[in-house]
């Protein structure tokens, strides 16, 4: 079974590496397949098996070598899995954490990658088995490609992957999910699940809802404007329409499971843009480059802690 | 005067292809220096001279070899200029305009580079004497860098430039700036300036401000928090505040300048973010799905226009 893993890796420096003999994926998306090629990379699996409903994504993962088995039996693929990672539309979690969980190996350890972290605890842990270790994961990482084909092993390299334990989560576990992590190339950094969403939802979730937006307004415009619109697209508008070309299930799903957060962070944001609409109103040139000139000081941080 | 041109290019080649004797630069950042740039790789130029208040910024110029002469003089920078290209943030153009209009060569043309264009034609054309030519312009280029050192001769290759000739402009004028911006590898556009300035509050106008504010919102959280903001910085956020480190006075002045066209589309933005928000409040998962997958044919259309 780990002949594609030892094609790569001389078996001897393979044995001491690995870290899960089987890991199976439920979903083989692009994180679920760059992960997949991550493990490789890093000889940290024997054999890696894929759960996906339609036919072309079981074969693309297949063809491009990224697992070994793919199958849409979610107990087939669980089965003697000592790593199970779900990597779906975190609106799935709750039927795939059932549908597992009858099969799951004792002490395997299951994690998943959902960018919202409280929901999922909420949909995942209730179902699991006590024998089993859950242990919340999402590496803050992505693009705005979908499917295994956009996957690559070098997704995570330098990323944080932010863990959400819950409190009485094993540390062996715990520990074993943030080794797998680092040795893909992420930086690991903890969390309580709640604040973790308050987080994304100012870094990620609100950044992507206005960008569905603001597109969504140019596709309102009147057919020769609209033309013009992708014509002339300058920086600023072609940015936002890279950000908001990502997956649409995947984004439905997050604003559904992080609503309060999205809410709360979308009334400051609609507070601070009518202050600046009336700024704008006013002809306030000084409160114009005041504003301008104090957000400066955040992408100076955010290169220096080299996310940029 | 033309030895640093000619050095790159030999002489009988070049003799062919130059477009402007001598061509003065008031304001040498980002675009004016990138312009100065492509000019002389294309060898459409035999001299440069750059107008800029500060020291620094006409030690940068003459170090970099971007011009060949620097002054805080606009009568001596554009005495004998066969084109004058104004190259700072729009606020200034008035003041510019008046005080080059005695010194201008008789035939001369003068051009801008401002993101915005009715104010701009506004600002400069009263001034201007009858025997110079003036063809308002706008190279739908850039990035989030200023100053001299920032530029770069390829920043307009395959980019838009859109001209704003008013009606009685000289045809040849406008064809000779048409030839400039095409030979340093732009695309020319012609379009009315009212409505230059509609296509670019949708396509940069309005996403900057939005990057702005966000950026504002995350600045105004509390310490620890707003630290996880920058550490745990995502794709969305981070390319928010990339957008947002754009030069502040700059970007004063297009607001300031483009206030209706600004408050007009921000307005329509907002009506559509309400929408948004209510859809998230009342969990309205299709709503979201819908909204997310149709913005994705603005992106192809981008893709497919080659400006993504």
């Amino acid at each position: 079974m780990p002949k594609k893993a030892s094609a790569k890796k001389p078996a001897a420096k393979e044995s001491k590496t690995v870290l899960f003999e089987r890991v199976a994926f439920i979903g083989i998306g692009l994180i679920g397949a760059s992960m997949a090629l991550a493990m490789r990379r890093a000889g940290l699996v024997r054999s890696i098996v894929a759960v996906a409903r339609r036919p072309k994504t079981r074969k693309t993962a297949l063809d491009l070598k990224i697992v070994d088995e793919a199958t849409k039996d979610y107990a087939k693929a669980v089965v003697g899995a000592d790593l199970v990672v779900i990597a779906t539309p975190v609106g799935t979690n709750s039927a795939i954490a059932k549908a597992i969980a009858a099969h799951l190996k004792p002490g395997a350890i299951v994690t998943d990658v959902g960018s919202v972290k409280q929901a999922v605890v909420d949909a995942i842990a209730p179902h699991l088995p006590k024998n089993v270790h859950f242990v919340p994961g999402h590496p803050i990482a992505g693009t705005e490609h979908s499917g295994p084909e956009a996957g690559f092993a070098e997704l995570f390299d330098n990323r944080w992957t932010i863990l959400t334990p819950p409190p009485r989560t094993s540390a062996k576990a715990t520990a074993k999910i943030e080794e797998m992590w680092t040795k893909i190339g992420a930086k690991v950094a903890r969390m309580e699940p709640a604040h973790h969403d308050m987080v994304l939802a100012i870094t990620s979730h609100l950044p992507h809802l206005i960008a569905y937006t603001i597109v969504g307004t140019a596709t309102d415009l009147g057919g020769d404007l609209k033309q013009e619109v992708i014509k002339y697209s300058a920086s600023g508008f072609r940015d936002f329409t890279r950000i908001a070309a990502s997956d649409p299930v995947m984004w439905r799903d997050i604003f559904l499971n992080n609503r309060e957060a999205v809410l709360e962070i979308l009334q400051r944001f609609t507070e601070d843009l009518t202050a600046m609409q009336r700024v704008i109103r006013k002809g306030d040139g000084q409160a114009l480059e005041d504003s301008f000139t104090r957000t400066r000081a955040i992408r100076r941080g955010i290169i220096e802690a080299k996310q940029a």
